[in-house]
């Protein structure tokens, strides 16, 4: 009878060794418990799910097109898919984009490991925001990226920091040309960087010589619908330095792995081929689906009640917020997507406290594994995404509840 | 104006530069002409996918289950689906399958691939088989694998040549622990590795303490319904040295990326954990129909009508291959499986021969790509799966009258 430790020792490659489990989706099975009022699970609700419209499409897809959509689909990805994100992107001003640039891929979780594939060996300095999204910091310490964290504030990263960083990594003679951000409504603050930040970090970029993965799977969830989020990074540069992603988890549905990387062409190249070796090709059915549902507007269409949907849900939290936060804590005042952002009093520890919330039936997900410094012990993410308003208001008052007696 | 080459340098990865185009599916866009009989793209026929039935599950689980089949999933995969898989696996023989050995992924490239990244290091060496799957050696070769190939025979891999390989690997101080094999109807060659063969492998794993990959996506697809193919490496195995893999790629259909890595539980978790980076999870919507399939009894109620469908083309193939085939030339005799594997006079070279079978209306794929040494030249692959016997006696005629010219 060997041991773990004995069984895999020489039989798991350094790779696998620098793979780190993903905090929150370990976070799962506490999940599944009956009556629990969740914000933890940053999914979408499936209450935004257009189902009969779906199960309408692909029923009739499979049916007449069964020898296509059930068969082996090309690596980069359905064409008319692809002919609507083009079109789409170049609307939102990314107007670099075209078919050469765009890979289709399954999540935007795909498009981020194959990034990390493609721009970062063992060793290489790679800049995130402190907090960042865990799977995209995952995907770049699987490629063994040494993940440097920069300053967020509410208007977006710190660029001075991140210029003083860049020159001191670049100065001890080690690689450094990838940074990391979240811009719009980011995971997990919640914070959307200015206009002003967005160019001077476009500009930091062309001066230092960076290349910007840009992960936006939420701009299109803003609230106010005459107050859409700043244009993109990627509608600022002219193909070269940004690299852009979005997805249509949060506008259709997840399940559905469809989602897209919008890179210079030479980039884009690379991608396809470390895609061609990941998965050969995305779910066809999927994309087919995916394809239909924008030709029949069944995104666009279905966006402002999107919106409202989660505005709601955000407004009930901030207003809850309001009222049952304890002195000390502050919280981030979200203009769209999932997130708000807690930071407790300095003598809080939100992964300490998790399991009395969810004794007392609420869960977050606590803020520390966010932050690639290890900073981050009194915060939390609170998703508005799964409850309905009256859930909401009671769980923040479960919660700061415990933080009160804490 | 920068070039390619200086827009790139600095840029991407050692990664990066080690990912190989797969000349198979580099071919894709040679294969659209119109009226081309190809015998190159090893896809299933269209014709054995059930679409009525998958239409008729998709459109009820969509509208009946919504929020959970268009919802994000667990990413070691759909339970119950993971619940059928283990008890056919069982019922093979592979009777060390659970549920913490079995992981769901997109189809069995994604798990070559993550595979490739758990147990390979750059520089370590891998043994495949002489011909071998371009798709598994792309994912090898992107984990930095260093490829050996071994004589496969017309009962399997030449065994004293892997031993001294192995050997000799190790007394020059380097990584050899893996072994990369398909033994059942194997893409490209046809070739079925006997049950001594097997056995054998099995032994020397043990004795050498290697891991076995066997790729396992052909063997439900044996021609004589009295005669299956021998019992896999893996139902020789007690779960710490075989690594086994199989698909509904071909059984059910490859759109639906339904697939599965059966490993020892230690492994598997790792296998789980590069999942989670590469893509959080399958399909959602495809693995739920794929079970929903799988209880229906729409694969094994399928399979007599898959099996005689594929040999009849295959007995078309070897017919005409046996009527025109000019001197010298020899080829294997599948029992199973979508490919027959041709051996032409030592003179010619499939590759340059290939321009003049598509000017004259027929296409392969030329068989040195799946050679990791760079040899034969003067072999090819020929899938008898896309044409019907009629397409395949006219394309074999058209293709040695080339063979004959050259």
């Amino acid at each position: 009878m060997t041991s773990s430790a004995e069984y895999l020792a020489g039989r798991i490659s350094e790779t696998a060794r620098r793979l780190r489990p993903n905090a929150i989706r370990a976070m799962a099975p506490l999940l599944t418990r009956p009556g629990l009022i969740s914000f933890a699970g940053g999914v979408p609700s499936a209450a935004t799910f257009p189902a009969d419209a779906i199960a309408r499409i692909a029923a009739r897809l499979i049916r007449e097109e069964g020898s296509r959509v059930l068969q082996y689909g090309m690596t980069r990805g359905n064409r008319e898919l692809a002919g609507f994100v083009v079109d789409r992107l170049r609307a939102k001003g990314i107007s670099w984009t075209s078919p050469e640039s765009l890979l289709l891929t399954s999540g935007s979780q795909q498009a981020l490991d194959l990034l990390s594939r493609v721009l970062v060996d063992p060793g290489d300095v790679v800049f995130c925001e402190l907090p960042s999204y865990i799977g995209g910091l995952s995907s770049l310490w699987a490629a063994g990226g040494d993940l440097v964290g920069i300053s967020l504030g509410d208007d977006g990263p710190d660029l001075d920091e991140l210029e003083r960083r860049v020159l001191a990594v670049r100065s001890g003679g080690r690689t450094a040309r990838l940074v990391y951000t979240i811009p719009t409504f980011q995971n997990p603050s919640g914070i959307t960087a200015s206009a002003s930040s967005r160019a001077a970090l476009v500009e930091l970029a062309e001066k230092l010589d960076l290349l910007v993965i840009e992960d936006d799977p939420y701009s299109e969830v803003y609230f106010d619908a005459s107050a859409p989020p700043p244009a993109s990074l990627a509608s600022m540069d002219t193909g070269g330095r940004v690299i852009y992603l979005g997805s249509l988890s949060k506008v259709l549905c997840p399940g559905l792995r469809a989602a897209w990387v919008v890179a210079n062409p030479e980039i884009s190249r690379y991608l396809e081929l470390a895609k061609e070796g990941a998965d050969l090709c995305s779910s066809t059915l999927d994309h087919a689906i995916a394809a239909e549902a924008l030709r029949e507007g069944l995104v666009d269409d279905r966006l402002p009640g999107i919106r409202s949907f989660y505005a709601e849900r955000c407004a009930a939290m901030l207003a809850a917020l309001q009222r049952e936060a304890v002195p000390g804590c502050s919280w981030t005042l979200p203009t769209g997507g999932l997130f708000v952002w807690v930071t407790l009093p300095g003598s809080c520890d939100a992964r300490q406290m998790l399991d009395a919330c969810v004794d007392a039936g609420v869960a977050y997900v606590p803020g520390q594994p966010f932050f690639v410094d290890g900073s981050g012990a009194n915060t939390l993410r609170l998703a508005f995404s799964k409850e309905d308003p009256d859930a909401i208001d009671a769980g923040i008052t479960s919660l700061f509840r415990i933080v009160a007696a804490g």
